[in-house]
Protein backbone atom coordinates (compact mmCIF):
# COMPACT_ATOMS: atom_id res chain seq x y z
CA UNK A 1 0.00 0.00 0.00
CA UNK A 2 1.32 3.17 -1.23
CA UNK A 3 0.28 6.62 0.05
CA UNK A 4 0.29 9.20 -2.72
CA UNK A 5 0.93 13.20 -1.68
CA UNK A 6 -2.15 14.81 -0.96
CA UNK A 7 -1.89 17.57 -3.83
CA UNK A 8 -1.92 14.34 -5.96
CA UNK A 9 -5.28 13.02 -4.30
CA UNK A 10 -6.76 16.53 -4.42
CA UNK A 11 -6.39 16.53 -8.17
CA UNK A 12 -7.71 13.17 -9.18
CA UNK A 13 -10.68 14.15 -6.94
CA UNK A 14 -11.52 16.97 -8.88
CA UNK A 15 -11.38 14.95 -11.75
CA UNK A 16 -13.91 12.27 -10.52
CA UNK A 17 -17.63 13.45 -12.26
CA UNK A 18 -19.35 12.79 -8.77
CA UNK A 19 -17.19 15.68 -7.50
CA UNK A 20 -17.51 18.30 -9.75
CA UNK A 21 -19.79 20.35 -8.11
CA UNK A 22 -17.56 20.50 -5.27
CA UNK A 23 -15.59 23.87 -4.86
CA UNK A 24 -11.62 23.86 -4.55
CA UNK A 25 -11.52 24.26 -0.72
CA UNK A 26 -13.79 21.14 -0.03
CA UNK A 27 -11.87 18.95 -2.50
CA UNK A 28 -8.56 20.20 -0.62
CA UNK A 29 -10.31 18.96 2.92
CA UNK A 30 -11.43 15.53 1.41
CA UNK A 31 -7.69 15.19 0.14
CA UNK A 32 -6.41 15.64 3.36
CA UNK A 33 -8.43 12.60 4.85
CA UNK A 34 -8.18 10.43 1.12
CA UNK A 35 -5.78 7.16 0.76
CA UNK A 36 -4.64 6.71 -2.44
CA UNK A 37 -4.11 2.62 -2.00
CA UNK A 38 -2.23 0.44 -4.67
CA UNK A 39 -3.23 -2.56 -3.78
CA UNK A 40 -2.42 -6.27 -5.89
CA UNK A 41 -5.10 -8.67 -7.16
CA UNK A 42 -5.71 -11.15 -4.51
CA UNK A 43 -6.24 -8.14 -1.81
CA UNK A 44 -9.48 -8.45 0.21
CA UNK A 45 -10.24 -4.83 0.62
CA UNK A 46 -12.81 -5.76 3.65
CA UNK A 47 -15.20 -9.12 3.77
CA UNK A 48 -18.78 -9.54 3.73
CA UNK A 49 -20.68 -8.14 7.17
CA UNK A 50 -17.57 -7.08 8.51
CA UNK A 51 -17.58 -3.07 9.79
CA UNK A 52 -16.25 -0.01 7.41
CA UNK A 53 -16.70 3.37 7.22
CA UNK A 54 -14.70 4.11 3.78
CA UNK A 55 -16.19 5.22 0.89
CA UNK A 56 -13.82 3.60 -2.10
CA UNK A 57 -13.49 5.17 -5.94
CA UNK A 58 -11.77 2.93 -8.66
CA UNK A 59 -8.58 4.56 -10.38
CA UNK A 60 -7.77 1.37 -12.19
CA UNK A 61 -8.18 -2.45 -11.69
CA UNK A 62 -11.02 -4.39 -10.95
CA UNK A 63 -12.95 -5.22 -7.64
CA UNK A 64 -15.53 -7.64 -7.29
CA UNK A 65 -18.40 -7.12 -4.42
CA UNK A 66 -19.52 -10.42 -3.27
CA UNK A 67 -21.69 -11.97 -0.68
CA UNK A 68 -21.66 -15.07 0.76
CA UNK A 69 -24.48 -17.45 1.94
CA UNK A 70 -24.78 -19.38 5.79
CA UNK A 71 -23.23 -22.32 3.46
CA UNK A 72 -20.30 -20.42 2.70
CA UNK A 73 -21.31 -20.28 -1.54
CA UNK A 74 -20.08 -17.06 -2.74
CA UNK A 75 -22.21 -14.57 -5.24
CA UNK A 76 -20.82 -12.10 -6.89
CA UNK A 77 -23.45 -8.51 -7.26
CA UNK A 78 -20.60 -6.60 -9.39
CA UNK A 79 -17.12 -6.24 -10.73
CA UNK A 80 -15.72 -2.36 -10.78
CA UNK A 81 -13.78 -0.40 -12.75
CA UNK A 82 -11.87 2.85 -13.28
CA UNK A 83 -14.38 5.61 -11.81
CA UNK A 84 -16.74 3.04 -10.31
CA UNK A 85 -17.40 3.71 -6.49
CA UNK A 86 -18.49 1.73 -3.53
CA UNK A 87 -18.75 1.42 0.07
CA UNK A 88 -21.63 4.36 0.17
CA UNK A 89 -23.98 1.68 1.13
CA UNK A 90 -23.29 2.66 4.63
CA UNK A 91 -25.14 6.23 4.29
CA UNK A 92 -28.21 4.07 5.19
CA UNK A 93 -27.31 3.59 8.75
CA UNK A 94 -25.85 0.15 7.93
CA UNK A 95 -23.64 -0.93 10.24
CA UNK A 96 -21.65 -3.48 8.64
CA UNK A 97 -21.01 -4.28 4.95
CA UNK A 98 -23.37 -6.68 3.05
CA UNK A 99 -20.95 -7.09 0.84
CA UNK A 100 -17.06 -7.68 0.44
CA UNK A 101 -14.53 -6.21 -1.68
CA UNK A 102 -11.71 -8.13 -3.58
CA UNK A 103 -8.81 -6.81 -6.09
CA UNK A 104 -9.20 -9.49 -8.67
CA UNK A 105 -7.02 -7.39 -11.12
CA UNK A 106 -3.94 -5.02 -9.60
CA UNK A 107 -5.78 -1.66 -8.82
CA UNK A 108 -5.49 1.70 -7.67
CA UNK A 109 -8.39 2.53 -4.93
CA UNK A 110 -9.18 5.96 -3.46
CA UNK A 111 -10.29 5.69 0.03
CA UNK A 112 -12.34 8.38 2.08
CA UNK A 113 -14.03 8.71 5.49
CA UNK A 114 -17.75 7.86 4.57
CA UNK A 115 -18.39 10.93 7.46
CA UNK A 116 -17.22 13.35 4.61
CA UNK A 117 -20.23 12.27 2.08
CA UNK A 118 -23.10 12.31 4.48
CA UNK A 119 -21.47 15.98 5.24
CA UNK A 120 -21.39 17.27 1.70
CA UNK A 121 -25.11 15.64 1.49
CA UNK A 122 -26.03 18.06 4.05
CA UNK A 123 -24.05 21.33 2.97
CA UNK A 124 -24.28 20.93 -0.52
CA UNK A 125 -27.61 20.19 -2.25
CA UNK A 126 -25.97 19.63 -5.98
CA UNK A 127 -23.61 17.06 -4.58
CA UNK A 128 -26.88 15.55 -2.95
CA UNK A 129 -28.63 15.42 -6.33
CA UNK A 130 -24.84 13.86 -8.23
CA UNK A 131 -25.17 10.93 -5.68
CA UNK A 132 -29.02 10.61 -6.01
CA UNK A 133 -27.92 10.21 -9.92
CA UNK A 134 -25.57 7.99 -9.79
CA UNK A 135 -27.35 5.71 -7.19
CA UNK A 136 -30.61 5.85 -9.26
CA UNK A 137 -27.99 4.81 -12.30
CA UNK A 138 -27.09 2.09 -10.58
CA UNK A 139 -30.55 0.50 -9.67
CA UNK A 140 -30.88 0.41 -12.99
CA UNK A 141 -27.99 -1.60 -13.93
CA UNK A 142 -29.26 -3.86 -11.11
CA UNK A 143 -32.42 -4.27 -13.00
CA UNK A 144 -30.90 -4.87 -16.10
CA UNK A 145 -29.08 -7.46 -14.61
CA UNK A 146 -32.47 -9.08 -13.15
CA UNK A 147 -33.98 -8.84 -16.79
CA UNK A 148 -30.93 -10.47 -18.20
CA UNK A 149 -30.96 -13.07 -15.31
CA UNK A 150 -34.72 -13.77 -15.79
CA UNK A 151 -34.73 -13.95 -19.85
CA UNK A 152 -31.14 -14.47 -21.52
CA UNK A 153 -29.54 -17.95 -22.06
CA UNK A 154 -26.29 -18.47 -20.96
CA UNK A 155 -24.94 -17.80 -24.63
CA UNK A 156 -26.37 -14.64 -24.43
CA UNK A 157 -25.91 -14.07 -21.08
CA UNK A 158 -21.78 -14.37 -22.51
CA UNK A 159 -22.50 -12.58 -25.98
CA UNK A 160 -23.64 -9.45 -23.73
CA UNK A 161 -20.74 -9.48 -21.09
CA UNK A 162 -18.46 -9.55 -24.40
CA UNK A 163 -20.71 -6.57 -26.05
CA UNK A 164 -19.94 -4.30 -23.34
CA UNK A 165 -16.18 -4.84 -23.70
CA UNK A 166 -16.88 -3.61 -27.23
CA UNK A 167 -17.04 0.06 -28.98
CA UNK A 168 -19.96 1.32 -30.62
CA UNK A 169 -18.45 2.24 -34.17
CA UNK A 170 -16.72 -1.00 -34.45
CA UNK A 171 -19.46 -2.71 -36.09
CA UNK A 172 -18.79 -4.06 -39.39
CA UNK A 173 -15.33 -4.59 -38.77
CA UNK A 174 -13.43 -7.94 -36.97
CA UNK A 175 -13.31 -6.68 -33.38
CA UNK A 176 -10.15 -8.01 -30.85
CA UNK A 177 -11.30 -8.13 -27.47
CA UNK A 178 -8.81 -8.84 -24.33
CA UNK A 179 -10.59 -10.84 -21.14
CA UNK A 180 -9.90 -8.13 -18.32
CA UNK A 181 -10.02 -10.79 -16.07
CA UNK A 182 -10.30 -14.55 -15.55
CA UNK A 183 -12.25 -16.79 -16.97
CA UNK A 184 -13.81 -18.53 -13.86
CA UNK A 185 -14.48 -15.04 -12.48
CA UNK A 186 -16.23 -13.80 -15.35
CA UNK A 187 -18.33 -17.28 -15.36
CA UNK A 188 -19.05 -16.43 -11.70
CA UNK A 189 -20.23 -12.67 -12.57
CA UNK A 190 -23.01 -14.13 -14.85
CA UNK A 191 -24.05 -16.19 -12.26
CA UNK A 192 -22.79 -19.83 -13.69
CA UNK A 193 -20.97 -22.45 -12.45
CA UNK A 194 -17.56 -23.19 -14.97
CA UNK A 195 -19.22 -26.25 -17.18
CA UNK A 196 -22.49 -24.07 -17.90
CA UNK A 197 -19.79 -21.08 -19.11
CA UNK A 198 -17.51 -23.34 -20.90
CA UNK A 199 -20.73 -25.00 -22.94
CA UNK A 200 -22.54 -21.57 -23.39
CA UNK A 201 -19.09 -20.50 -24.63
CA UNK A 202 -18.18 -23.22 -27.16
CA UNK A 203 -22.44 -22.44 -28.39
CA UNK A 204 -21.45 -19.08 -28.71
CA UNK A 205 -18.54 -20.19 -31.27
CA UNK A 206 -20.82 -22.50 -33.16
CA UNK A 207 -23.58 -20.06 -33.54
CA UNK A 208 -22.07 -16.61 -33.75
CA UNK A 209 -18.68 -17.85 -34.98
CA UNK A 210 -16.14 -16.32 -32.09
CA UNK A 211 -12.66 -16.89 -31.59
CA UNK A 212 -11.36 -17.46 -28.36
CA UNK A 213 -7.34 -18.16 -27.64
CA UNK A 214 -6.86 -17.71 -24.27
CA UNK A 215 -8.00 -14.64 -22.46
CA UNK A 216 -8.20 -12.99 -26.70
CA UNK A 217 -11.36 -13.10 -28.46
CA UNK A 218 -11.89 -12.12 -32.17
CA UNK A 219 -15.24 -11.16 -33.11
CA UNK A 220 -15.40 -12.03 -36.85
CA UNK A 221 -19.27 -10.73 -37.11
CA UNK A 222 -20.07 -7.76 -34.63
CA UNK A 223 -23.96 -7.81 -35.84
CA UNK A 224 -24.37 -11.52 -35.69
CA UNK A 225 -23.29 -11.32 -32.16
CA UNK A 226 -25.77 -8.14 -31.67
CA UNK A 227 -28.38 -10.21 -33.07
CA UNK A 228 -28.27 -12.81 -31.44
CA UNK A 229 -27.48 -11.34 -27.90
CA UNK A 230 -29.36 -7.76 -27.98
CA UNK A 231 -33.03 -10.06 -28.93
CA UNK A 232 -33.48 -11.18 -25.28
CA UNK A 233 -32.79 -7.50 -23.71
CA UNK A 234 -34.50 -4.14 -23.44
CA UNK A 235 -32.01 -2.38 -24.82
CA UNK A 236 -30.42 -2.26 -28.08
CA UNK A 237 -26.43 -1.73 -28.95
CA UNK A 238 -24.76 -0.08 -27.73
CA UNK A 239 -25.70 -0.02 -24.44
CA UNK A 240 -26.27 3.24 -22.47
CA UNK A 241 -24.23 3.21 -19.72
CA UNK B 1 -59.75 7.44 -11.04
CA UNK B 2 -60.90 8.47 -8.02
CA UNK B 3 -59.70 12.09 -6.76
CA UNK B 4 -59.22 12.85 -2.89
CA UNK B 5 -59.34 16.08 -1.48
CA UNK B 6 -56.07 17.75 -0.63
CA UNK B 7 -56.29 17.67 3.21
CA UNK B 8 -56.30 14.26 3.06
CA UNK B 9 -53.28 14.72 0.74
CA UNK B 10 -51.67 16.49 2.79
CA UNK B 11 -52.04 13.97 5.72
CA UNK B 12 -51.07 11.27 3.53
CA UNK B 13 -47.68 12.39 2.51
CA UNK B 14 -47.35 13.64 6.19
CA UNK B 15 -47.17 10.25 7.14
CA UNK B 16 -44.63 8.88 4.18
CA UNK B 17 -41.16 8.56 6.31
CA UNK B 18 -39.16 9.86 3.17
CA UNK B 19 -41.13 12.75 4.07
CA UNK B 20 -40.68 12.79 7.79
CA UNK B 21 -38.37 16.07 7.31
CA UNK B 22 -40.44 18.26 4.94
CA UNK B 23 -42.29 21.52 6.67
CA UNK B 24 -46.02 21.88 6.74
CA UNK B 25 -45.96 24.48 3.99
CA UNK B 26 -43.55 22.07 2.17
CA UNK B 27 -46.81 18.90 2.45
CA UNK B 28 -49.37 21.59 1.20
CA UNK B 29 -47.54 22.83 -1.32
CA UNK B 30 -46.69 19.29 -2.52
CA UNK B 31 -50.44 18.26 -2.53
CA UNK B 32 -51.86 20.91 -4.14
CA UNK B 33 -50.06 19.14 -7.05
CA UNK B 34 -50.59 15.51 -5.97
CA UNK B 35 -53.19 13.15 -7.61
CA UNK B 36 -54.49 9.75 -5.61
CA UNK B 37 -55.39 6.97 -8.11
CA UNK B 38 -57.91 4.34 -6.95
CA UNK B 39 -56.68 1.81 -9.80
CA UNK B 40 -58.30 -1.63 -10.46
CA UNK B 41 -56.10 -4.70 -11.17
CA UNK B 42 -54.77 -4.86 -14.75
CA UNK B 43 -54.39 -1.17 -15.09
CA UNK B 44 -51.25 -0.09 -17.13
CA UNK B 45 -49.94 3.45 -15.13
CA UNK B 46 -47.01 3.73 -18.02
CA UNK B 47 -45.50 1.33 -20.57
CA UNK B 48 -41.53 0.29 -20.52
CA UNK B 49 -39.96 3.45 -22.42
CA UNK B 50 -42.62 5.24 -22.20
CA UNK B 51 -42.22 9.14 -21.26
CA UNK B 52 -43.30 9.74 -17.55
CA UNK B 53 -43.19 12.83 -15.49
CA UNK B 54 -44.58 11.65 -12.09
CA UNK B 55 -42.96 10.12 -8.76
CA UNK B 56 -45.66 7.30 -7.77
CA UNK B 57 -46.23 6.47 -3.46
CA UNK B 58 -47.92 2.59 -3.07
CA UNK B 59 -50.46 3.30 -0.58
CA UNK B 60 -52.01 -0.49 -0.96
CA UNK B 61 -52.19 -3.36 -3.05
CA UNK B 62 -49.61 -4.43 -5.20
CA UNK B 63 -47.90 -2.84 -8.76
CA UNK B 64 -45.14 -4.89 -10.74
CA UNK B 65 -42.49 -3.25 -12.35
CA UNK B 66 -41.49 -4.72 -15.42
CA UNK B 67 -38.82 -4.71 -18.06
CA UNK B 68 -39.67 -6.09 -21.76
CA UNK B 69 -37.32 -7.66 -24.19
CA UNK B 70 -36.98 -6.57 -28.01
CA UNK B 71 -38.53 -10.54 -28.50
CA UNK B 72 -40.98 -9.28 -26.25
CA UNK B 73 -40.67 -11.72 -23.56
CA UNK B 74 -41.42 -9.97 -19.84
CA UNK B 75 -39.12 -9.56 -16.61
CA UNK B 76 -40.37 -8.49 -13.61
CA UNK B 77 -37.80 -6.42 -11.91
CA UNK B 78 -39.83 -5.76 -8.52
CA UNK B 79 -43.45 -6.00 -6.76
CA UNK B 80 -44.28 -3.11 -4.84
CA UNK B 81 -46.70 -2.52 -2.24
CA UNK B 82 -47.89 -0.15 0.77
CA UNK B 83 -44.47 2.28 1.41
CA UNK B 84 -43.13 1.71 -1.54
CA UNK B 85 -41.97 4.03 -4.36
CA UNK B 86 -41.08 4.35 -8.16
CA UNK B 87 -40.72 6.90 -10.80
CA UNK B 88 -38.03 8.44 -8.95
CA UNK B 89 -35.77 6.77 -11.82
CA UNK B 90 -36.09 10.25 -13.97
CA UNK B 91 -33.74 11.95 -11.73
CA UNK B 92 -31.13 10.60 -13.32
CA UNK B 93 -32.27 12.54 -16.41
CA UNK B 94 -33.48 9.38 -18.76
CA UNK B 95 -36.32 10.75 -20.65
CA UNK B 96 -38.43 7.69 -20.49
CA UNK B 97 -39.04 5.11 -18.02
CA UNK B 98 -36.79 2.12 -18.03
CA UNK B 99 -39.81 -0.37 -17.21
CA UNK B 100 -43.59 -0.40 -17.19
CA UNK B 101 -45.79 -0.17 -14.10
CA UNK B 102 -49.12 -2.49 -13.87
CA UNK B 103 -50.86 -3.02 -11.25
CA UNK B 104 -51.67 -6.68 -10.46
CA UNK B 105 -53.65 -6.21 -7.23
CA UNK B 106 -56.44 -3.21 -6.69
CA UNK B 107 -54.35 -0.07 -5.87
CA UNK B 108 -54.26 3.21 -4.12
CA UNK B 109 -51.72 4.88 -5.57
CA UNK B 110 -50.33 8.54 -5.24
CA UNK B 111 -48.93 10.40 -7.89
CA UNK B 112 -46.54 13.63 -7.46
CA UNK B 113 -44.82 15.81 -10.42
CA UNK B 114 -41.42 14.43 -10.17
CA UNK B 115 -40.02 17.81 -10.53
CA UNK B 116 -41.06 18.85 -7.03
CA UNK B 117 -38.67 15.82 -5.49
CA UNK B 118 -35.72 17.40 -7.21
CA UNK B 119 -36.89 20.88 -6.03
CA UNK B 120 -36.95 19.53 -2.57
CA UNK B 121 -33.82 17.83 -2.94
CA UNK B 122 -32.18 20.97 -4.08
CA UNK B 123 -33.95 23.20 -1.23
CA UNK B 124 -33.91 20.53 2.13
CA UNK B 125 -30.38 18.47 2.49
CA UNK B 126 -32.51 16.60 4.82
CA UNK B 127 -34.75 15.35 2.06
CA UNK B 128 -31.58 14.60 -0.52
CA UNK B 129 -30.22 12.33 2.38
CA UNK B 130 -33.38 10.52 3.16
CA UNK B 131 -33.90 9.95 -0.57
CA UNK B 132 -30.17 8.56 -0.70
CA UNK B 133 -30.78 6.08 1.72
CA UNK B 134 -33.50 4.72 0.16
CA UNK B 135 -32.17 4.53 -3.06
CA UNK B 136 -29.59 2.96 -0.96
CA UNK B 137 -31.23 0.17 0.50
CA UNK B 138 -33.17 -0.59 -2.60
CA UNK B 139 -29.70 -1.04 -4.11
CA UNK B 140 -28.78 -3.43 -1.30
CA UNK B 141 -32.36 -5.13 -2.05
CA UNK B 142 -31.37 -5.96 -5.92
CA UNK B 143 -27.92 -7.29 -4.66
CA UNK B 144 -29.94 -9.31 -2.77
CA UNK B 145 -32.10 -10.55 -5.69
CA UNK B 146 -28.64 -10.55 -7.85
CA UNK B 147 -27.22 -13.26 -5.06
CA UNK B 148 -30.68 -15.57 -4.67
CA UNK B 149 -31.05 -16.28 -8.68
CA UNK B 150 -26.78 -16.82 -8.12
CA UNK B 151 -26.80 -19.16 -5.29
CA UNK B 152 -30.69 -20.73 -4.57
CA UNK B 153 -32.08 -23.79 -5.68
CA UNK B 154 -35.48 -22.95 -6.88
CA UNK B 155 -37.66 -24.42 -3.64
CA UNK B 156 -35.85 -21.84 -2.22
CA UNK B 157 -36.81 -19.34 -3.56
CA UNK B 158 -40.28 -19.83 -3.17
CA UNK B 159 -39.32 -20.89 0.29
CA UNK B 160 -37.58 -17.21 0.49
CA UNK B 161 -40.77 -15.75 -0.90
CA UNK B 162 -42.75 -17.33 1.69
CA UNK B 163 -41.00 -16.41 4.58
CA UNK B 164 -40.85 -12.66 3.67
CA UNK B 165 -44.58 -12.69 4.11
CA UNK B 166 -43.84 -14.76 7.95
CA UNK B 167 -43.95 -12.36 10.39
CA UNK B 168 -40.62 -13.09 12.85
CA UNK B 169 -42.70 -14.64 16.29
CA UNK B 170 -44.49 -16.94 14.26
CA UNK B 171 -41.67 -19.52 15.09
CA UNK B 172 -42.39 -22.87 16.49
CA UNK B 173 -46.31 -22.18 15.88
CA UNK B 174 -48.11 -23.38 12.51
CA UNK B 175 -48.70 -20.21 10.29
CA UNK B 176 -51.09 -19.67 7.62
CA UNK B 177 -50.22 -17.53 4.57
CA UNK B 178 -52.13 -15.84 2.04
CA UNK B 179 -50.82 -15.43 -1.07
CA UNK B 180 -50.88 -11.75 -2.01
CA UNK B 181 -50.87 -12.16 -6.04
CA UNK B 182 -51.50 -15.05 -8.71
CA UNK B 183 -49.48 -17.56 -8.68
CA UNK B 184 -48.25 -16.71 -12.77
CA UNK B 185 -47.12 -13.54 -11.32
CA UNK B 186 -45.21 -15.17 -8.38
CA UNK B 187 -43.93 -17.15 -10.67
CA UNK B 188 -42.67 -14.48 -12.91
CA UNK B 189 -41.67 -12.52 -9.93
CA UNK B 190 -39.22 -14.87 -9.04
CA UNK B 191 -37.86 -15.74 -12.42
CA UNK B 192 -39.04 -18.68 -13.36
CA UNK B 193 -41.38 -20.23 -15.87
CA UNK B 194 -44.98 -22.18 -14.87
CA UNK B 195 -43.67 -25.37 -14.64
CA UNK B 196 -40.62 -24.75 -13.01
CA UNK B 197 -42.54 -23.17 -10.00
CA UNK B 198 -44.92 -25.97 -10.35
CA UNK B 199 -42.12 -28.44 -10.00
CA UNK B 200 -40.37 -26.50 -7.19
CA UNK B 201 -43.60 -26.04 -5.21
CA UNK B 202 -43.95 -29.41 -5.01
CA UNK B 203 -40.79 -30.20 -4.04
CA UNK B 204 -41.02 -28.44 -1.30
CA UNK B 205 -44.33 -29.73 -0.13
CA UNK B 206 -42.25 -33.12 0.10
CA UNK B 207 -39.00 -31.56 1.72
CA UNK B 208 -40.72 -29.34 4.34
CA UNK B 209 -43.70 -30.28 4.21
CA UNK B 210 -46.19 -26.73 3.49
CA UNK B 211 -49.63 -27.50 2.72
CA UNK B 212 -51.18 -25.19 -0.44
CA UNK B 213 -55.01 -24.94 -1.33
CA UNK B 214 -55.72 -22.46 -3.65
CA UNK B 215 -53.74 -18.94 -2.39
CA UNK B 216 -53.65 -19.99 1.06
CA UNK B 217 -50.58 -21.68 2.08
CA UNK B 218 -49.83 -23.32 5.59
CA UNK B 219 -46.23 -23.77 7.13
CA UNK B 220 -46.33 -26.84 9.72
CA UNK B 221 -42.67 -26.53 10.77
CA UNK B 222 -41.02 -22.79 10.11
CA UNK B 223 -37.84 -23.95 11.28
CA UNK B 224 -37.60 -26.72 8.35
CA UNK B 225 -38.37 -23.92 6.14
CA UNK B 226 -35.87 -21.67 7.43
CA UNK B 227 -33.11 -24.23 8.04
CA UNK B 228 -33.88 -24.81 4.07
CA UNK B 229 -34.11 -21.75 2.73
CA UNK B 230 -31.85 -19.67 4.45
CA UNK B 231 -28.63 -21.89 4.40
CA UNK B 232 -28.40 -20.55 0.41
CA UNK B 233 -28.64 -16.71 1.62
CA UNK B 234 -26.03 -14.04 3.64
CA UNK B 235 -29.14 -13.20 5.81
CA UNK B 236 -30.81 -14.85 8.44
CA UNK B 237 -34.89 -14.82 9.24
CA UNK B 238 -36.01 -12.56 9.54
CA UNK B 239 -35.01 -10.41 6.91
CA UNK B 240 -34.12 -7.11 7.57
CA UNK B 241 -36.08 -5.03 5.52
Amino acid sequence: MILKIKEDLKSYLSSVPLFSSLKETTLAGMAQYASALVTPKGTTLFAPDSANDKFYIVQSGWIKLYRETLSGEEAIVDILTSGNFFGEIGLAGTETMPYGAEVIEDAHIMALPRFLLAEEVMRNSLFGLAMLQSLTRQKMHRDMEIEHRTVQTAPQRIGCFLLKLCKANSEGKETVLHLPYEKSVIASRLGMKSETFSRALNQLRTDVGITVKGSTVTIHDLKKLVDFTCSACSSSFPCAD
